[in-house]
């Protein structure tokens, strides 16, 4: 299926594809290590007033020229959609880690990643809420191969076996069956001592894309 | 049960949270500004690149006396941990919305809260596992009374009943069962039209508060 004809979202050339990202990527980096610093600063009255007029004033300047609510899935290249606003793999989305995500046999996917300060729920923790966003998508890649399938999440429940220390993860999720418009999938995070969150969901084809189901 | 004396969090006096908040809340406040602007913004490669040289020089000034790896539940005021890195509610956690949650009957919460570009997944929604984020945060607070008391998720089952758009929301939570060191909470996302996602989970008392436990 290609997904860009199908979605009415613009296909680009993968040149101009690594030209933007060459442009975007490395301002949503810079935002991240700006939100660890904001967290962790503990600089006095004087330095944090001047640094907070500082990003007022960056921030004006990157809104002269806006022109959309959101960015969404805003490019497609080699049928693949570049989600660059997503809030877990956008690469010009701060919030995102962003989790790069790798997909090996159809249907399943991994990925390796690094949570820091701004996922923390409990004390050195990761929230166990952060967990559940990232295994939400993780197993949304899984059963939508890449995202190159426009399914939502029907139901997802997450169990959480100890906590997930931040620093160093990795989560993996695989598909487990299949059954019309119906996608099962499971997955876990894990740290070095071994796995710490599991979960399991139902992801599901819309309506209007059911035309084109298996 | 004081939070504070338990943990080993440090008190502070109410004026001295007043006198922080006051400090670093408009600092986080407005970097959550510019993940906004950096997601929407269609500046070209010049504009770009002096606003992320712009916040490098920032994020270095603020790099300078950092003392901690996370500030996590720093203090505690009138017996009520300040969260103020948490991913969900910290003050100085900018990719937090932040919610602000109020609480009613004991086990009862609520929050009125807006979501951005920033949370978003499919074009135009809230990315399914930020909706998972906020019930998780939001049933743990129901659960432990304002995290006043020391709870962990167990198990949260989220079901997505239709897409939750960006925009303003609500969501609640109550707890409807206690036994022993498990709480069980409810709870859901509602836009103008009704509710648009669905969790439950059950929480529990950790091994090392359970001396104090019902």
């Amino acid at each position: 299926m290609d997904f860009g004809a199908r979605s009415g979202v613009p296909t680009i050339s993968a040149d101009e594809g690594e030209r933007l990202s060459g442009r975007y990527g490395p301002l949503a980096q810079a935002v991240r290590d700006l939100i660890d610093a904001t967290i962790r600063t503990e600089g006095d009255d004087a330095t944090i007033a001047e640094a907070t007029a500082q990003i007022r004033q960056v921030t004006e300047q990157l809104r002269s020229g806006i022109l959309s609510e959101s960015p969404g899935l805003r490019y497609v290249v080699d049928g693949r959609p570049l989600a660059w606003g997503n809030a877990v793999v956008g690469l010009r989305n701060p919030i995102a880690p962003p989790l790069s995500i790798r997909h090996g046999e159809p249907g399943h996917c991994w990925t390796d990643f690094h949570l820091g300060a701004a996922y923390e729920g409990p004390p050195n923790l990761v929230h166990g809420g952060v967990s559940a966003l990232v295994l939400d998508h993780l197993l949304g890649e899984a059963a939508s191969e890449g995202l190159t399938k426009p399914l939502y999440t029907g139901t997802i429940t997450v169990k959480y076996l100890r906590g997930t220390p931040l620093g160093s993860l990795r989560a993996e999720a695989s598909v487990y069956r299949r059954e019309g418009i119906k996608t099962y999938a499971r997955g876990h995070i894990s740290d070095a001592s071994g796995v710490t969150v599991e979960a399991e969901g139902v992801f599901i084809l819309p309506a209007w894309a059911r035309d084109g189901a298996e």
